[in-house]
């Protein structure tokens, strides 16, 4: 995926996942240098349903299999330490 | 949870999720500074089957509650880098 598509992306995603990536809320989880893939196979999971969250499906839902990748390339790459 | 229980219980973990909690393979996430919380209510999830991991759900169905803390406690514990 395209790390930079991903950031610009990803700006939803910081309310929760806090803006490097490390959550500040301990029920979410932290993405900083997650698997890419791991990543990817959830978005898809959480954008078919196959796995549930109540704000996640929502989050998912609009996004195409390109936004996937992107963000899963974007919150790979960023410092697991924060 | 108990960190030291939950590492003496993570050896199984260890061959998809890394001695340290960090994955060498792709599809399997890095569990290493995860949130606790996340960690705990992922682990319930497979034991009751809300998530569906063909694997997960083998390892997690024997597993009680407190080997869920001190699980979650001991990778939320590790170095996120490893």
């Amino acid at each position: 995926g395209d790390v930079a598509a991903g950031k610009a992306k990803a700006a939803v995603c910081a309310a929760c996942h806090g803006a490097n990536g490390i959550s500040q809320i301990p029920m979410y989880p932290n993405l900083a240098g997650q698997k890419e893939q791991y990543l990817q196979l959830q978005l898809k999971a959480f954008r078919s349903g196959e796995r549930k969250n109540a704000i996640m499906s929502g989050q998912a839902a609009a996004l195409s299999d390109a936004d996937i990748d992107n963000l899963a390339a974007y919150f790979a790459s960023l410092n697991p330490a924060g």
